[in-house]
């Protein structure tokens, strides 16, 4: 098992994390996705690491954006 | 044809737009339904005025709150 976090920006309401969760959920691999969405925070949880642009495309895909790291 | 206006609070993005226009468009009698997120003012369209208090009930079925007229 392997978890790796992203800071999403955008995410306003509840609907949005559901959005993300979907999009997220459904990249093949990913066993579970943990949104906070006072920080953005994005927990992603695998067997085996996923391409971090997987994770930016489903991201993209649910209408939001991944942080770039700082 | 008449129209009401009203103020909902807590709408923060696209997605909340639509489930308010998805709950107060199901009310019986009313065919339309335009949001504002900027200004959270909704404005309903029906053939004969629509009782103000489904409206508060689809609003709060939705996960959001009609303003009191200030």
């Amino acid at each position: 098992m392997t978890t790796a976090t992203y800071t999403v920006k955008g995410m306003t309401c509840g609907h949005c994390v559901s959005s993300v969760k979907e999009e997220v959920g459904g990249i093949p691999g990913v066993s579970g996705v943990q949104v906070d969405l006072g920080t953005g925070l994005v927990t992603v949880e695998s067997e085996t690491p996923v391409d971090a642009a997987l994770i930016r495309s489903a991201v993209a895909e649910a209408g939001y954006e991944v942080a770039d790291p700082s």
